[in-house]
């Protein structure tokens, strides 16, 4: 499936770089972090730094777009090819990124970048700045290797604010934004590839359901010796609830969970079974010391194509040095849901609050928040524009590109949904490049070949995905 | 089991009342706070003038005892019977208070005692000066009715200087003092009585070990998407912990824990339930809306008879605004258990600490601290010295007097187990006396009744408790 390289392309990318990496670090220097209210500023220095780049790129039309319900801006561009046939492509990625401060245990300051070793380190490196700027160089590549002075397909660019917080308003605002939206596939660049040397393409993701529980007990804090074992603990209840979210064979215990799952076939798991895994190197990466998970499923099935529920934080009571002798008046809860297919985020929900409800004991009032969703997607193998995007990929890699999906969640689905077009996973990052962690990095010969990839992938669609595949 | 009160006793306290209020206020005005290392000098200070009031009262052997390990001091005084067969008995109190300012919503100075109908206000009246002086007027009282020149007991008492700090020094102290402590009763003044109608005779305290179990996961926090599903939590792993802590019916299911538990006798079942026990009202003392506990014991059974086990902090993951989709790298748990007459501290953190390693997959690595520890303690209904005890109680009320417990933990066992010998609790305080908050204060009229027991006892002691007893 593999096509011969574009020296073009390689080339018109070497004279580039130097001032393609300084833009990046200067975006990755704004602290984004929309989980922050005290961010808010931040992200829209981020917005408006990037519309300026989409403009310098080229781009006729750049928009800082204000995000419903007093969201974060995201940034929409538009290049038309200008050819009546030319297919639309709308290319998704987001400009916020998760928190970090250098006390978490950065080796350097995570908002000033540092090139080490072909490694550029930065929170936003890989998730997702570094992903939505490929982009802008790969265009450019693409027009200076074709000759052209306009993409070959209609060229649609919508990078969102919010995805770091669920992507709250992206619904919202897709909804209200329809009609400038319109494309005939949907390429999302924010996701990753198997291994540096085992380039692959995703075919889906999982969808997300997060809350926060917070348990209520005593009015205050009080004397375990006077009180304790006569009176419910919220702190108790809060980790019984949590026991209870499992069956022993770590299935999602929640009545109603898998209503609807869409299960694997034995294609996808002979395909799955077929990648080079190695359970020591992914517990490597994953810096765990053991795999746990559902019964009767591989590693790579259950994070891939198996719903899941995670603790993501747990508190409530004394935490200081030293002992005290309480029963704590509250407990909290942050919990996820990750969801595949076939499942409906409004009845994951309802199942849960349900569920909740009818677990906890008297004298236990409970608040269960549930701020955002995202809904899972998958496309089919055979699909003709995830065959363009596997040709693109194969001419910059210049390997066999296999499937994987993406235990991640993102807004693709919303997009698959309120577009009624299908959706790509175009992500060039590795395992190693610690999303959401510390040290998060970019591989700088990696962003050459998303660069790269981006450039071939206009021409192939416009050439191979007629109007009668869309 | 009442006999009449003591005319002579009466006259006495009320001939003395004035200067004793006056000496007792004297001494509540030193803020001999032991939390607080800037009141060090405070507590040395109340130390020297307790001592000077016991040698002022008669004690013809009084010291200011250095604690081991730079604790703070405490007093022993020491006033023979001269007669051969006379019992030795030791009271136990502290001099220390708990922290108090105005400012934290006191109507008077804390430290500056203010008598309001009938009642003293300070930190301390009740816990634990009030109960200790109410033993100088109470010899005083014996000796004026009696014509004694001696008490008809040896008596000793104990007044020690950290116990709001958890008395991390008294074991080693007492350890050290074996020789000059030795008593053949120990009675500890510093609890409470039912209510100020329902006089009590406390019977026991349960006994406490704490510990704080660390778990580990991933090296860092992992994202949630990636990993999440198919590596242990550490926080998941946490909850499960404390969940399997209790069986359904809410009895501890750590093997062993219940070994040689002493139940409760149908006597004391009857007794407890003779008590005019309303459970709204504890409900809103306890500030809690509804009562929970092991299956088969009433509320009372539960916090004063029966071993808990109780989370008094959990924490792990993220516990900020927002949501973070991580699978985080560790856990934590501070968990106390209370013990009951029959369980042996060291059983117990034993049977904690292997069953916390059973519960753990792989992949969770964890560590136990258990850092201090107080044994159970009771004393048998049938005690002859419980039978003095409850006497002389009687004799000051003028009513029967009933049997509680008391579900916190104090240093009594250490006593009963050092010197060997049973420990009694003369406590004569009521739950408004607003113990370790705002507006602590002593009822004069318990004050009084405090002296008469004290001045009855010691006769009765001597007259019932033989040798053959002891």
């Amino acid at each position: 499936m593999t096509t011969s390289p574009d020296s073009a392309v390689r080339e018109f990318i070497d004279q580039n770089r130097t001032a393609f990496l300084d833009d990046l670090a200067a975006w990755l220097r704004i602290p984004s972090v929309s989980a922050d209210p005290g961010r808010a500023g931040d992200v829209r220095r981020s917005a408006e730094w990037l519309a300026d780049a989409l403009r310098r790129t080229g781009f006729p039309v750049v928009e800082v777009w204000e995000t419903p319900g007093g969201g974060l801006p995201a940034v929409f561009a538009e290049w038309p090819s200008g050819e009546a046939a030319a297919p639309t492509v709308l290319v998704y990625g987001h400009h916020d990124v998760q928190p970090a401060a250098r006390e978490d245990g950065w080796a350097t300051d995570p908002f000033e970048p540092a090139v080490v070793d072909g490694r550029m380190f930065a929170r936003g490196a890989a998730d997702d700045k570094g992903q939505v700027f490929f982009h802008t160089l790969g265009v450019r590549a693409h027009l200076a290797a074709t000759g052209r002075t306009a993409p070959a397909v209609n060229l649609k660019l919508l990078v969102e604010g919010e995805e770091e917080s669920g992507s709250p308003n992206f619904g919202a605002l897709i909804r209200e934004r329809t009609e400038q939206l319109a494309a005939d596939v949907v390429i999302i660049s924010d996701t990753g590839m198997w291994a540096e040397h085992t380039p692959t393409v995703c075919t889906g993701m999982r969808g997300l359901v997060d809350c926060q529980i917070d348990l209520y007990g005593p009015a205050q804090d009080i004397h375990s010796g006077s009180f304790g074992g006569a009176v419910p603990n919220p702190a108790t209840e809060a980790a019984r609830l949590v026991a209870a979210l499992h069956t022993e064979d770590r299935r999602v215990a929640v009545p109603g969970f898998y209503d609807g799952v869409v299960e694997l076939t034995d294609q996808e798991r002979e395909l799955f079974a077929e990648l080079p895994f190695d359970e020591q190197e992914w517990l490597s990466v994953a810096k765990s010391g053991a795999t746990l998970g559902e019964a009767g499923f591989s590693t790579l099935e259950r994070v891939w194509a198996r719903p899941t529920a995670e603790v993501n934080g747990i508190w409530g009571g004394y935490t200081g040095p030293g002992g005290k002798t309480i029963v704590p008046a509250e407990a909290h809860l942050k919990l996820s849901f990750r969801l595949v297919a076939g499942q409906e985020v409004e009845k994951v929900r309802q199942a849960v609050s349900a569920w909740v409800a009818e677990q906890l004991p008297a004298g236990i009032r409970h608040e269960i928040v549930l701020p955002g969703a995202t809904r899972p997607c998958l496309t089919p193998l055979d699909h003709p524009a995830l065959q363009s995007l596997v040709r693109a990929m194969g001419r910059a890699f210049g390997q066999k590109i296999r499937f994987t999906r993406e235990g991640g969640s993102g807004p693709a689905a919303d997009l698959q949904d309120v577009l009624g077009a299908p959706v790509l996973f175009l992500g060039i990052s590795v395992p190693s490049d610690s999303w959401h962690s510390v040290d998060e990095k970019v591989e700088l010969d990696l962003l050459d070949k998303g660069v790269e990839t981006a450039a071939y992938l206009w021409s192939d669609l416009a050439e191979h995905w007629g109007p009668g595949d869309r």
